[in-house]
Parts: structure tokens; sequence; C-alpha cells
């Protein structure tokens, strides 16, 4: 047990906090003699990286990540892999004015209530930054997967509008600032969001991650169920505040019959006829593609001033200038595509243990 | 890390098949000196307890906890307490017809993808029967707790129909057998349950748990946040799809300035005007009520024949005779008011721990 | 993270007292599809039992061990293995005497002034009781790592007199109550603890575990080094002073080149000349023999009066009446080879983990 | 669990490679608004750094710690602490010659038979470098500990020669340039170190740690005893063979009255008459002063040529040149001091979190 670690056998340890020198991470357990480079874990904290469009906080950084160990001739050695990734563009204005001001719905509070003290610029700890960590281990746990597990998110709502799932093109999620694959969608929500950014507001939106070509058996009853493992760990993301997987809170609605996947055979071996359970049964991976949604909240730095307290208890108004993203939940995709790689290739490590294969 | 283990200062470990001779549950790291009985954790165990309703599987089981070690003297020591539940109505019947037809939706089927064995008697390891340990290992983290945390669980929609949250009354939800805090709602319930279950058919459910006198701080970041640990929690229960937290999903559709919980001072301490947050902002508890909902499927375990392959690979046809819950959702509620205990009183430690007080 | 488990993969949860109704440990991680049965544990538990020789406690205890739960049909199952051992012969004497005087060397202090509370009667957890339920989990550690690994341990040194090692022979273990392998040994030390055993007095001793047929490349540096591992768990039974591996205390006197263990071919195979390692190199096994040895202090619960305090703050004597073991070492030799099996098991799952095989 | 990582509550995760860019470590679970800079780490850093006397290896490491995150305005936060120690002095020289000679006694053999893989410059993760992030996060559990506790470790021998302890004089320690508590064995180390050296050969040696201070309690029986944990972290630093406590394996020789350490009230309060006990009874401190040894084996790397073989099976004679430690003991007493001070502040924040003081 420890707060900033995540995982079992495969395990990533991460620390800094938005306005330090550095942040990083170490992942500790990883097999040996898989190829690794900078460049695998780059491509993706790229896709992360701000200020790529006009929807995302413009703080630039380049977000460039260097391997300090662990790594031997291009092959991982067994041994912790630690990454580094400067902070580059921490701006040195004075945070004097929102230090001890409470914005409404940021973790501000809670922190100073639990630990009396914070490096409060830029949200600290509780910044949007650490996610970066994540992306990076998450790069990781895809080398250890192997090719043939394809994880892939998209963003399916903003504000009150959702995808149309008709039209669902992965090719699409591409080519929009909002892995939207939706492309008739994509359009309106630029209005949308173009709108709010002028208000002065922001909202929030929902994800869906969808992995392919899982192995069959992941998951480890009762308390180590998959299920239960990515929950925790999409719910743990920055801002998130629900998860569901497969039908999610709609089987609720569902009878039985329908709800169960039903299964048939096709060229000898087992099918299922559809996806209610999102590749889960029991915690355990039934080889079907994996589904799971999860809802981001907006974000609570906005413009608009809102009622809230300072730390000598006076009323006061906030309203929070500076740089931030309109829909936090856009940059939540690679996020959520991380913490999913992560708990897979830990649970496929598990899984090695036990049962030998 | 272990596969049937929960909780990280307080910790359970459970045990035991649904026709073995007995389950149970052994809780490690309570504080010495909590007055427990066995009388303190049978009234939660008769809470859970099947067949006391038409509407829950018809299986009698007692349920009687004995409590083998960790308590002295009416007192806990600090040492470990083991708690035993004796399987009583295991029906002798014979499980060879269904032993190798796999029921869709229905973890039989990846527990021997797993394993390649089970005790596929009664659900073997995967049977509801389970959450008795975990209603078990809550009543004593209610006693870590203390009395001033109130935690409890509301079934807020059955199928399609949900309740009038204008009418909720925490005083109703004992007076129906759905821990329904709508009157009216259970009425219509009642109807509902009793046309699927002549249908050979079953539903899902949505149950919400609150708590109220909440510690401020709990919860440590990153990874240990408790917003984290308590979906794990609620989707490591059976047939549950989905959990949210406060706002949860809908929290996509707002804007900034609607979902942040606004706060004011009152009688010289903070107080929030709304609580979208659901009680935690950054992984941590604000000292608001928790406010927590989580989705259950209907179980697979129906009448009404659905599609499936054998162990053999042969497709065929299979409907569950014998005694089963029409809602497995209704018997969630006392359970998803024990994992939410056991995640709060794990917590409350590790801040101890860090924070000394 | 718990106070009463061990291991991380296949994992323990010891619970109860010594004059509680039971005592039993769960084993959780063990891989499915390993054949066993009450009696594979039993075979281990006949072993530590006590009363077999007038050179132990004469406390009769059947030890028999249920299997409540984990196996199906001869094999298990991969679900927790839940064991159960009645406590029968609690001697229903009158402890108010020596509740409150503190046993000098004995745990009896320290419990009460970290819990605040005890079950004193018999010594209550800190019982060496509780050791059956480590050689139970033992037995199953060695399922886990198959026939080809034998663990086997002996005694080598009771008070001051030491075996001859010229003269060991692993036959003569199982033919003297001391598990000696030095049958000339075996005759002095009968005739020491007698005259101990006369005087009210105890004493102490040295055991030495030899694994062979090890696998080469357990353990997981920095900090999972297999010797760092078994130190920990033998430094952990009751009474236990001091651990070493290889040449042991004895290393600090050699030079470099007399304790490297010199390396030739034999037969296209690497051997190594000597074992001054103990079968151990960067916390990694080389394949070569693991050879432990560790020193049980004498027994505190003595006939022989000691000053001491008791609960009141008096300054008192105590004399313990009762059944008790003069040279507690003797038992320690079943309890020592089950944990370096559990130890031994853990890391083979842990090594296939993150090496595949 | 994970393989770098050491600790629970206050958990530290080591990384880093000798001749890589850097070394670090990250410690977790720090309580929040202790002091702490970078020169409260640099202090205990610098008593370990190489090349101080003629007996350490002559490779010169500034050993410069950077403080990464986790700490603000001079307090720490709460939050992970990363620090960073650049690796300086690698040398450029060719190791290919050693690079598939396997030196006996050295872990570069089981490295590669367990990874297949690993960065063999230097010792890579093997190398005593590591020790370095041992030392700093020492330096935090001391300010974890608070003023109170002292931790102090001495050299007590060194090959087969003991220091007298009726000489012991902790001032002394920091006079010579082996933590010597005894003038007079110090200058006779000397004499024999500077053989040694010369005849390139190396040495064992026994470090003694003491604490006082102590706080009563300490120690989570059964699985997680103070001295089970203490031998575990001792046994885990680099070429360490043996571990004992109090007594250690001079116990096996006494008898239970001598052994006993017998109680008397002074001013009001239980003292002890003697310290057989090394101040750990059941795994739980008693108040009295730790006293712990552990056994160093002579470091492998030696001039003088031994037997071996190469990764391509061949036999062939091993002479290691460069810069080595004559005697590694001596730098192990700062490490020693270390992994000590972590187990205690460890079980300082368990016991806090289960009895609340």
């Amino acid at each position: 047990m420890s707060h900033n670690g995540f995982g079992h056998l495969l395990r990533f340890t991460s620390w800094g906090e938005s306005h330090g020198p550095a942040i990083g991470v170490v992942v500790d357990g990883c097999p040996p003699r898989l190829p690794l480079a900078e460049d695998d874990i780059q491509a993706w904290l790229d896709k992360r990286r701000p200020g790529q469009s006009r929807f995302t906080t413009q703080r630039q950084e380049p977000d460039k990540v260097k391997i300090l160990s662990g790594v031997f001739e291009g092959l991982s050695t067994g041994t912790p892999i630690s990454l580094l990734i400067e902070n580059v563009d921490q701006r040195s204005k004075d945070y004097g004015e929102i230090k001890d001001k409470y914005r409404p719905g940021h973790a501000q509070w809670t922190y100073q209530q639990k630990y009396g003290i914070q490096d409060y610029r830029g949200g600290g700890r509780s910044s949007a930054r650490e996610t970066a960590c994540r992306v990076a281990a998450g790069a990781i746990a895809r080398k250890v997967l192997g090719p043939d597990v394809t994880i892939r998110g998209a963003l399916i709502q903003i504000g009150a509008r959702a995808i149309e799932r008709a039209r669902w093109s992965w090719v699409e999620t591409a080519k929009n600032p909002f892995w939207c694959p939706d492309a008739e969608t994509a359009g309106l929500w630029e209005q949308d969001l173009d709108r709010l950014r002028k208000a002065g507001s922001s909202t929030g939106a929902v994800i869906e991650i969808q992995v392919s070509g899982m192995p069959v058996g992941l998951g480890a009853p009762i308390y180590g169920k998959l299920d239960a493992d990515l929950a925790g760990a999409l719910m743990g993301i920055n801002a998130v505040k629900g998860v569901e997987i497969g039908a999610g809170f709609a089987a609720a609605a569902m009878t039985g019959e329908h709800n169960a996947d039903e299964m048939r055979m096709r060229d000898g071996r087992p099918v299922f006829l559809s996806n209610n359970a999102g590749g889960i049964l029991g915690g355990i991976s039934t080889g079907q593609d994996l589904v799971i949604r999860f809802a981001v909240k907006p974000t609570s730095s906005i413009l608009t001033p809102v009622r809230s307290i300072d730390a000598a208890g006076n009323e006061v108004e906030v309203a929070t200038k500076g740089r931030h993203d309109p829909c936090v939940g856009i940059r939540a995709v690679p996020v959520g595509e991380a913490m999913v790689a992560f708990v897979l290739a830990d649970h496929l490590l598990r899984h090695r243990a036990q049962n030998g294969a």
C-alpha cells in the first residue's frame, strides 16, 4: 500500500507538482527484454499534451520524457524504469491572490483540510499535469500487453450533446481535436465549446474506452476483479464522477434474458451474440472487447465568479484567471486509455503468476 | 496484494463457496478495545439474509455468525477477528445437468476458462452467498467508524422504474421488502416483480448509499483516493455494472458554475450550498454527506431459456431451475453499505497514520 | 499490508488464540488443479504436534486440520483455502494468578503496552500454538513448489552443545525426538534436557534448514530479495533472535578469495565449488542448495522464579507452573521449514509473473 | 507489493543503476508539515559517500541530492518526496572484458540467469551505489521519528578482529574512518586493511546498530513483527549474510533464567535489568534500546584471480581491476542505520493507525 503507487506486480509510483522542477513516474516490475525507447513513450504523451487546440489549456509544455533507468541497449532490464518530465512553462505569476481563496469544486480546500499545507501553485499535486505520468506509465503497460491488444478511447459526449453511435468511426477520432468518432457531432462540439469558452464557463464529458484482442481469464476474484480494478483506476482520474462497464447503468432497466449475452459456436470457437457484459463476467475477462465509460465533470476553474470562502473564513467570490481547459474531458481520453492499459498489464502478470501462462 | 483480501490497514480476507461446509471472513487490523459481540454482526447479516420475502431467493440460511478469535471479554483485542458462517441449506440436488452448461451472463464460463476447474455447485465462489462475508466485515467497520457516522442505503430504481426523490423517506426503507425510500414506488415494484417472477425473468436495479457524519480529510491522493476506492469496492460486488458519485454521469452535461458546490459561512463554519461532488473533492472527503450510486444487472439465473454452449462445445439452451432472486439488486443494499463502511474505516486508519488525528 | 498476513502472490492470513475455540489460516492465491487433501497437510502438522516426547509441552492437541474451502474433488480450485484446527486441550485452570504478572522475556508485557487488552490465557495470540497455522500453510506451499524441491530442517545446537557436522545424516533426524542429524549428539542432548527440565529451567537452540532442487532465479531485487524475505520470515517465528545464510556471521572473518564460491563447468553445466553464499547471490537464488540457520532463545516460561512486576506496578516474583517446553527450539524445526517453503512458493509465482516461466 | 519498494505506510521506491545518468528514490506517505531541506538529507549521504578514506572505493561521487517534489516552503506537504542523485564519476572505461565473465560471489551471474539481460557496467542495479537511496530515504525517516529517537551504528568487527566492548565510546566512532567505537581496535584495523588492500584481497565485517529513545509498542504481531521487519531490512542490504537481535545467536546457549530480562520499578516506572531481548518481545518494542547486529561478507570484487566461467560456458579466471572497497562493511554502517530508521518510522505510522496515538 502506498498513496501514490498504482498496480501490484506491475506498479508505478508517481511524484511531482504542477509548478515544481519536474514530475515523474517509476515503473516497477516490468518484464525484461521488452524493446523500449523514449519515443515509444513520447508518442502517447504527445497525444495528451496541452495547448494543441484552442479547446485545451494554453500552457505550453513540451512534456519531453527522459528514461533514467531500467533500460539498457534498447531493452527493459527488469529493474525499475524511472521517467522524468521537466516542468517548463510554470508561469511565475503571482498566486498570492488565489492562494487562500478556495475555488468551489476544486481540491484546494480538501488538501488544506487534510494536510494543513499544500503547494497551491497551479493546483500543486492535484493538477491534471500529473496525468502525464499516467500516460507515460501506460505506454510501458502497452509494451507489456504486446501488439495484439488494442486500447482505444473516444469522447462520446460533451455537455448534453452525445454522439450518434451509428456514425462511429475510429478513423475519425484522429481527425478532430476531441477524439470524437462522429464527425458531425465533432463539428457541433466545436461551436458548443467556443460559446462556453467565451462565456468563461466549462462543461463535462463522457469518454468510452474499448479494448480489443483481450486475453481470456484476466481478473482475480473476488477482491481483485478486473472490473473493480478498472472502476477504481478510472474513478481516480481527476474530475471523474462515474464509471460503467458494458451496458452499465442501463442494465438496471433490462430483463435477464435481454441482458444475458448468449453464446454460440462459430468455426469451432465460442462467440457471444451481444456484449452487455462489456467483456467481463464474474470479474474475469471473457475475451470479448472491453467496453468502459467514464464521466468527467466540468472543471471548477472558470472565469465566471462563484461564491466561496477564504482561509480566514471570509465569504468571497472566486473567478479563476489564467489558462484553463473549457472541457478537461478532452485530455482525459489518453489518460483513461493509459489507466486501462496499466490495469490490464498488471492483471496479465497476476494471471500468469497463478495460472502459469 | 491478494485476490481475496480487501482493504489495507483494516483488511478482510474472505473464503468459502456456496455449497461448502461454511463461509467466513478474517478481519485484520481492527483497533483494540472496541465493544464487539456476535449480535452486533448478526443484526446486519439478518438484513441481507435471503428468503425474507417472495422477492429474494427462497434458500433458507440462518446465516448465524460465530466469532472465533480476536475478541476477549466483549472487546476487540487488536488481533485478527475470524468470523464463520455455516452453510445449512445447500440442497443436495443433482447439479450434473447444469454443471457443464454455461449460463449466459454467469461467471461459470470465465471461472472455467481461468482455472480449468471450479466448484460449480450453486455458483461456488462466485455465488452471491459470499456477500454475507462482506456484510459481516462491514459490521466491524461500522464499529471502527463509531456512532457518529451513519451509512444508509436505498433502492432507487428497479427495472425501468425509478423512485420519486421528492418522496424520499429513510423511515420508509424499513417498511417494505425493497429498502425503498418512496412508499408509492415500492407498491408498484411489488407488482412489477410479481409479474417478472411469474414470467421466469429478472431485472436490474440502482442502489444509492448515503453517509452522514463524514470526517473531513479521508482519502489519500493520488492513488488512494476515496472515490477511487469506493468505486472499486462497489464495482466488485456481484452483478454491479456502474458506479457514480454525487452528480455522477449527469455532471457531464453541467456547466462549471452549476456543478461547483459554492461555499458560505454559517455559524462560523464553512458550508456547501449544494453537493454535486457527492462529498469528495480531489479524492478527499469534504465533510459533506457521501452520495454514491451503483447499478446492478438482472441476474442471469432465469427460468426463460437462453442460447448457450456446453463444455464440450455443443450449442445448447439453458434455463435455470431452482431458487433465485428476481432482482438481486434488493439484497445488494446491505452489501453496498458494508463495502462503503469498510472503505471508510480503512481510510480513517490511513488518515490517522499519516496525519496523526 | 496486513498484520496477520504473510506472502504476496501466495498469501496466508492466520488467526486464533491459544485458548479460543479454534485457530486457522486462509491460503490465498494457490494455483488451481493441485492435488490437495487434508492428509497432505496433516502429515506436516503431526511433525510439529506437541506432547510427542517428554522434551516438549505435554499439552495434548490432536491438531486435526479441516479444509473448509478452495478444494473441490481433490484439487485446488484457485480460490482461497481455509484451514481450521480446533483447540481441544485448553485447560480450564485459573489464570487469575499469572494474568497480571508479567513473565520476563514474554510477550505478555508488550501486548499489554500496545493494545491495553489481551487474551492472556495460554499466551493468547503470542502462543507458539499459532505456529500450527504456519505449518499448515507451508504444506500447501510445498505442493506449489512441486516434488523436485526438498526442504529439510535439523536441530544443530541445543544450549551450548552443537552437533558434529562430519556426522551429519538426514536419516538420523527422524530417529530421535530432536530432529538431530548426529546420533551421538542426540544422546547427549537427552541428558542435557532431562537435567534442565528437572531444574525447572530451559535453553535455546540453533536450527538449520536446507533446500535442494532449488530453481534458479527466485528473488526480486532490490527490495524483494530472497534472502531478505527468508530472514524476515524466520525472525518472525516465536523466540527467534538470529538468522544467517550460507557462511553467515562467519563470513565477516573471511577474505574475499575464500568466501567467493568459485565456478567450473561439469558435464556442460556450471557448478559451484563451495557454497558460502548459501545459495543466494544479489538476492536471487543460484540453484545451489539454500542453507539457512536461525537461533531460538530459551522459553521464558520456567519454574525457576525470576523478578518482575505486575500490572499494578508492584515488584513480584514469577514462576510459571504448568506444561511447557524445556527447549522450544525443537518444535521450531517444522515451523522453520514451513516458512521457508512459503517464501519460496511465493517467489516462484512472483518470478513467473515477471519472467514468464 | 513491488520489487523495488520498501515499507508500507511510509514507503520508498528506489531506482537507478551504477552507470546510468542518475539514481533516485521516491518517499511516499510522509506526514505533512515536517521541516525538510536538502541539507537534512545531504548530511547523511556525506557519511556514506565513498572516497573519503583509502579504505573505501576511490570512485568520486559528490552524491548531491536534489528534492524534486513533496516539499514546499521548507515543509513536507504529505505528497511524494522525489529525491535525485546524479551519477558523476561513471568511468568510461571498457567493460567489455568483464561483461561476460561472472565474478564469483557477485550478483552478475544471478541477474543474467533471472533476466537474460543486465546493465553490467559497475554492477548496474546490484551496485552498492544504490544504497545512497536507502540513506536518503532514511534521512526522511529520522524526521518522521523525531529528535527523541537516536539511531547509531558502529563497526564492531573487521575480519577476525572484534572490538573490545568495554572500551566502547560513541564519541570515538566519528574519529576514525571505520565508525569504530574502540580507538585501539581502530588502529589495528588500519594495519589489517592496509595489508589486505595491498594483497588485492578483501574482508568482511560486523555492524551493530543501537536505537535509544524507543517508543513502546511498535511492531504488529504476528506477521508484521518489528524484529522480522528489521531482519528483512538488514538482510536485504548488499552483501549481508546474517542478522541478530539482542543476545542473538548467543541466546541459544543460555538458560531461560539468564536470558529473561528481569524487571523492577524505578522511580515509579518499570525498568529492565538486562537487555538480552534487544528491545523487542513478541515482535513489539519494549522501550529498551534496540540492539541489532548484521554481518557483511567480503566483497567479491578483488584483484586476486579466482576461478569462474563466462557467458559462453568457458572456464576462466577473473580478477577485478578498478576501484573497490577492501571492506564494504565500512560503508554499510550508515546504510544499516538508514534501514533501521525507515522500519521504525513505518511502524510508528502503523502503530498510530491502529492504536490512535
